[in-house]
């Protein structure tokens, strides 16, 4: 049986969009040629995930050096058993330097490139295919929107899978299980490697505030000391909240959604920052226009915040998050970042999850998460679940 | 609320042990310091997860940088938010060299370092680190066997939690749940970043000869070209067999475990294959010494399966595996590699999986994964669920 398929998955007028877009800013950080090896950025380029390498110069069609899987055809496939091959094999006509994606490589993996590229130079990539990465294609968006609509029927669901006397991590299950059964491919990337979280993070009373090592907006204590976030193995009490923040990734595109239930009447004070959060996701959406510096969509958050006298709580209260906004796509923290000293511009076709916590100390964390499409004159919110608090029974 | 806790959560003798193992390792290597910053290798030193730095010293104690998360506190803590911060605040009298992670540090990051330290030379710690963790202490091997215990008792429910007409992914489903509910902490540790997966890998007749990308052993196609591995949606057939290989971390430390079902009758050549990849798991185990060759296991099992006249579904049919084995612990990629080319040398108290597998086309996956314990004249199998073929109904 043959398993002989294109390597493009992509439309050609899909491709070349993504290829002018990266050219574009390739011209602009003069890099006459960059080679693509992270898993994300291969999957950008062609809608598929291979092991191996993208060629793409300034001018000429990109070459696909192929490791894995076996019997991938096209034009440009070349397959190579290690990097060396690149020039032996088809002897490139290496301009003087070509990027390569030096935030991420290891620094034996680059130093090996390098070498195989024959020393030339090899300035940092990165920051190119961050930027093109940014702004979605309508394509994108329209993967983003269909993980959307998924992740919201999921959280529908929420309620229902909620039994008197659960632990946290026991409903985590079910909405993990929930999540799979409509779909959720169940990967969460991140990139870079000092993030670990694979499908949900769900907090409820005291554990909410326990800080984590990780730079998630929120903490817990996590199960383990092997992997420190979220759940602890707490039943769910009378008078907590429980804040579900849960994997959206059913297209290879992730949306990112925050929902908050209450178990009992809720403090005063909790219900208050919950709406808080609410009425921040609005006010960010109805600034975050083409043009607007991403740090003014934090201060908008901080002052509201403070205005309501909830400072102390805002994106935690033992350990506090530096952000309460981040592009989202293909991985969790993508461009552009919400945070004081960003230095990010909002752009028309990026997709920003909004996400204004609370910790109340002993309650629990309330507040939402949206992801919104940044429109010319508009936001769109693509993750559309009721946003108020909501009773779990 | 205080969150004050110890930063080392390892009994001291046991963090001892680990220490010394490292530094006769960096004795031999000549390094008289190294700075440790990846997750895995910062959980093995102090049997935690947190974010920063670890500076070790040929000789005197470890001091303990922390990012995140607040309120760590011991001996040699000291807090900073910067890595420039490590020279700056401690005044460190640093040797002629340190040794960094540059296999899994991406080059801005160990250019920083390295500047951080003042522009002295940066060897590359990891073969250290890699050598340090591929021989398991006493406390490791019991949460290796822990591991072992609860993933066993998952694999034994599994023909519960078929129902006829299930899809692949549907089953996968329901055993990602229970292993979630017997504790599964559900992260999936891979060192390095070109090998993606995170609860289960389940493969059923034709599927299973789909090759994938990454350098697991067995293949799928996967339910999206954004992450092409494993269950692929299709209903289980009647006379196929259904290769289960799920996520064994209950402690930090993960077990590795395949086990293999069928629906109806299955063909000749698969039985006899499962057969035969669970007397090469029996005479791996007999061969694995303190001293033996890595290698030569590997070809024991692969003249095995050219004896048995298999050789042309050994670890794969449309695409090959290059190993049979792995070594296990913390991640899943540990030392050592059971391959043709492998320069390992069995050690007492390495843990290694052993996974002869056999792909039929049409039939499907067969054979087993166990995880041994390497003592000094005999291996432990800590896995031990029944080996044989088993029907789901």
């Amino acid at each position: 049986m043959s398993h002989r398929q294109p390597l493009n998955l992509l439309p050609e007028a899909e491709q070349q969009l993504r290829l002018d877009r990266m050219r574009r800013l390739m011209a602009d950080a003069s890099l006459p040629a960059i080679l693509v090896t992270d898993l994300a950025n291969i999957y950008y380029i062609t809608g598929r995930v291979y092991t191996g390498y993208i060629y793409l110069p300034s001018e000429g069609k990109p070459i696909y050096f192929v490791r894995r899987p076996v019997e991938l055809e096209g034009d440009g496939v070349v397959y190579i058993r290690k990097p060396e091959q690149m020039t032996e094999s088809i002897g490139l006509n290496l301009p003087e330097a070509v990027g390569l994606e030096l935030d991420l490589l290891p620094y034996n993996s680059a130093m090996r490139l390098s070498s195989a590229l024959g020393g030339i130079a090899t300035p940092n990539a990165s920051p190119v295919l961050r930027a093109a990465r940014a702004v979605k294609t309508a394509m994108e968006q329209d993967a983003l929107r269909m993980s959307g609509v998924k992740q919201e029927h999921v959280y529908r669901l929420i309620p229902k899978l909620y039994r008197e006397g659960m632990r946290d991590i026991e409903l985590q299950v079910e909405i993990e299980r929930a999540l799979r059964l409509e779909g959720c491919l169940g990967q969460f990337r991140i990139s870079g490697d000092s993030m670990e979280l694979y499908m949900a993070n769900i907090l409820t009373g005291r554990n909410a505030d326990n800080p984590t090592p990780y730079d998630f907006a929120m903490g817990g204590a996590g199960l383990d000391p092997s992997l420190p976030v979220g759940a602890d193995g707490e039943i769910i009490k009378d008078h907590t909240t429980v804040m579900v923040d849960a994997n959206g990734n059913f297209t290879g595109y992730m949306t990112d959604m925050t929902r908050t239930f209450s178990l009992g009447t809720i403090e005063e004070l909790a219900v208050k920052a919950h709406d808080t959060s609410v009425a921040i996701c609005r006010a960010i959406a109805e600034a975050a226009r083409p043009g607007a510096e991403a740090k003014s969509l934090w201060k908008i958050a901080e002052t509201m915040a403070a205005d309501a006298g909830l400072a102390e709580y805002f994106m935690g209260h033992t350990q506090k998050a530096g952000f309460v906004g981040h592009g989202v796509g293909i991985e969790i923290n993508e461009l552009p970042v919400i945070a004081p000293r960003s230095r990010d511009i909002i752009a028309e076709g990026n997709v920003i999850a909004v996400e204004p916590k609370f910790v109340i100390p002993k309650v629990g964390a309330v507040g939402i998460e949206n992801t919104y499409i940044v429109g010319h004159d508009s936001t769109e919110c693509i993750t559309r679940a009721p946003e108020s608090l909501t009773p779990l029974v």
